[in-house]
């Protein structure tokens, strides 16, 4: 980092914070912000679809006759009223809960972070997808774990593969704190865990004492099916469950929540509090109101029919322009999709050009700690309009088609001078909101 | 604690949670959240003074207008208008800043987390008035400090203890990373760094190399004066200051700020996505609004002449009615007086009694990680109205003249045997909102 040495605090930070810097990518996307380009880049949910009189309406009475409550702190674990709303909610999924066991989050965000301050020493391993969601890595990374990361196909993670890695891991001395999956409509991957894997899975953890961090902010918003049911509603004891209103109602209140074991729920809830005193009171009152106030499940259907006809848009237009050689995933619910782009070229490196040309997009090394991911990219299709999406594709499209033919005329080696390879990283930074 | 050994995942939980447990102080205020009893424990602002109607119709407004961006995930920053809004504040203490090297923060208890995590190593030593506040000693023993209290007396903190201090740490071979302090109507002292040494402190601390942590939650809330000039107005290179809407605004909200210098800065906002993303971009808008919007400053003057009769009435009737050989400080602004009781009596044995007179308070041990504490207690003016806070008194001093008895008849080991001395804790528990 250009001027680190003229730091005055250099010597004083703590080891969590080494190789912790601002990444160059940043810089870019505040670039990429810029009206002119379409980016593909951000998870920001849709939000302008809610109906924003009604909401607006519903949270004036809400100041007008609970305004005491509603603006005043609340216990460190969540308001209690939307706690139990919230088991409403999982039963959708097949999870049977008690409230008690329930913590609400500053977004699932801040629940991976105090899971990971519950549960990892430096140098503990935490098992991920390969790729897995940057959120993620960051806040195991911020309690200086290591990631291993286990193999996904289209059917979503691999049951061998995961049990290679655990007994790789433990062959190698080390310790494995749990493993964190996305189970439904991966972020960055696109895939879902298939039915018949979702019990695997579960058993070879079982077996082998690993607990699981299963992660589902997208779950309700399939485009084909009914919810599949959880990891969680399957082994009670040996999944901690995440959960967030980001993608099903307002990314801005950032509510979220975990449900764990018991005699886990309790050390998260003081490790919140050390954290963040209480979760904001006034961002659950308008959750529960909401929840209980407005035709929530009829909203949700909007997003899905919105999401869905965004995916066929960007769906669509990856076939048309595309080059040949390109691969992608396809996904059934959720945000994203998963580009491989052919042999040769770097997504790292094509970012600048990418976004001079107007259009942005997350490259693939940031889902991964061990420096892989080059010849991948995340494109999301949940802000733009369809019309947009083909615009941006289109635009991508032209940018691959010039890299191509750079690499046909010099050879990959056209790339190499300004883009290093990266080897395992000790911090990820991010994730920033163009990232979620 | 009861049941560790039934906790299957017992083996597997991170370092920095050892020792930590629920306290059975937090059993305690529960049952002390009865409407029958009078609660003079918890550091809740009087948000029912604020106009409901008036900020139910702005909150009414930002959604239909902004809901787009007001719902929206924002940077992990905070919203660049409401930093600039908070500059304008903080100049109101004499502070020049710019909105670059501020970061909002989800209250400012993850203020303190995230400058925790930003220095300290496990076993680095933070120095703390004794007493202080017990979420900053909680923050600050999530990420494994050693807590080294430093003497306050009527004018705060003691400069020659505060050097005495930093050379006795020093020569046990330990680093100091800051010093933590609460210049204005301290939480839990009630007691105000003056003037004459406010220089001088900052001046040791120069010398020595050891950064200040200024938490100033309640410097526009004093009673006599304007506010006094903050410490980062005097030394902008070696201090980070902590500022809050909790407790000028509406702590459900959730909204604080840090002030750093910048290449703390750029750290500080790294940690504090990987553990929250972003703060709630819904508050922030909300705070942005009141502060352009409404007359705050207005408000402000509403909330001191409220507060100040309420310590008014707490005053007048511990002269009143409180035992001989009670001594208590004279908050000049802010929530809170400490109280100290005679010696032989224990407030934290105390307190299961003074619950059964329907009466609460906290135990001073909950503000000192060194065990100390057993003769004092805080007393919080802030929310109950004035003949509340009389009656609280009343029943406290009824509670204080039965012990004194036991204590005259039997002696004080009539107390030794419920309540076992604390030594050092490697785990402050709490803080609940009764506590902050």
């Amino acid at each position: 980092m250009v001027g680190t040495n003229l730091d005055p605090f250099s010597d004083r930070y703590a080891e969590r914070t080494h190789g912790m810097n601002v990444s160059e990518v940043r810089a870019l996307f505040a670039v990429a912000s810029r009206p002119e380009v379409v980016s593909l880049a951000g998870g920001s949910p849709f939000v302008s679809a809610l109906p924003f009189d009604a909401v607006g309406s519903m949270i004036d009475e809400l100041v007008r006759n609970q305004g005491a409550q509603a603006l005043q702190y609340c216990v460190g674990q969540g308001d209690l009223r939307l706690r139990e709303l919230i088991c409403q909610m999982m039963a959708l999924e097949g999870i049977s809960a008690s409230a008690e066991n329930v913590v609400v989050t500053v977004g699932s965000q801040q629940a991976l972070n105090i899971v990971a301050r519950v549960f990892i020493d430096p140098g503990d391993v935490i098992l991920a997808e390969a790729p897995s969601y940057v959120g993620a890595l960051s806040a195991f990374m911020a309690s200086q774990a290591d990631i291993v990361h286990v193999a996904m196909d289209d059917d979503g993670l691999i049951p061998a593969a995961l049990a290679e890695a655990i007994t790789a891991v433990r062959a190698s001395g080390r310790t494995i704190k749990f493993l964190y999956t996305i189970p439904n409509f991966h972020n960055p991957g696109g895939v879902t865990l298939a039915e018949h894997r979702r019990d695997e899975i579960l058993q070879i953890c079982r077996d082998a004492g690993v607990l699981v961090l299963e992660d589902n902010p997208y779950g309700l918003l399939g485009f084909d099916s009914e919810p599949s049911r959880a990891l969680r509603a399957r082994d009670e004891d040996n999944v901690i469950y995440l959960g967030s209103f980001s993608k099903t109602f307002a990314s801005g209140l950032r509510v979220g929540w975990v449900l764990a074991p018991h005699a886990i729920r309790e050390k998260l809830v003081l490790i919140s509090e050390a954290e963040i005193l209480c979760p904001p009171t006034f961002s659950q009152f308008i959750v529960a109101e909401y929840l209980t106030t407005q035709p929530w499940q009829q909203q949700l259907k909007v997003f899905r029919e919105l999401y869905r006809e965004r995916r066929d848009a960007m769906l669509d237009a990856l076939g048309d322009m595309f080059p040949a050689g390109c691969t992608w995933t396809v996904p059934s619910g959720g945000f994203y999709v998963w580009v491989t782009v052919p042999e040769g070229l770097d997504t790292k490196a094509m970012q600048p050009l990418a976004v001079s040309e107007r259009v942005a997009y997350v490259p693939g090394i940031g889902f991964y700690a061990d420096g892989n991911g080059r010849r991948n990219m995340r494109l999301s299709y949940c802000l733009p309009p369809p019309e947009r999406i083909r615009e941006g594709v289109r635009r991508l499209a032209g940018v691959l088609e010039q890299q191509l033919e750079l690499v046909e005329t010099f050879g990959p080696s056209a790339f190499q001078a300004t883009s290093p390879g990266d080897g395992p990283r000790s911090w990820i930074s991010g994730p920033s909101a163009d990232q979620v």
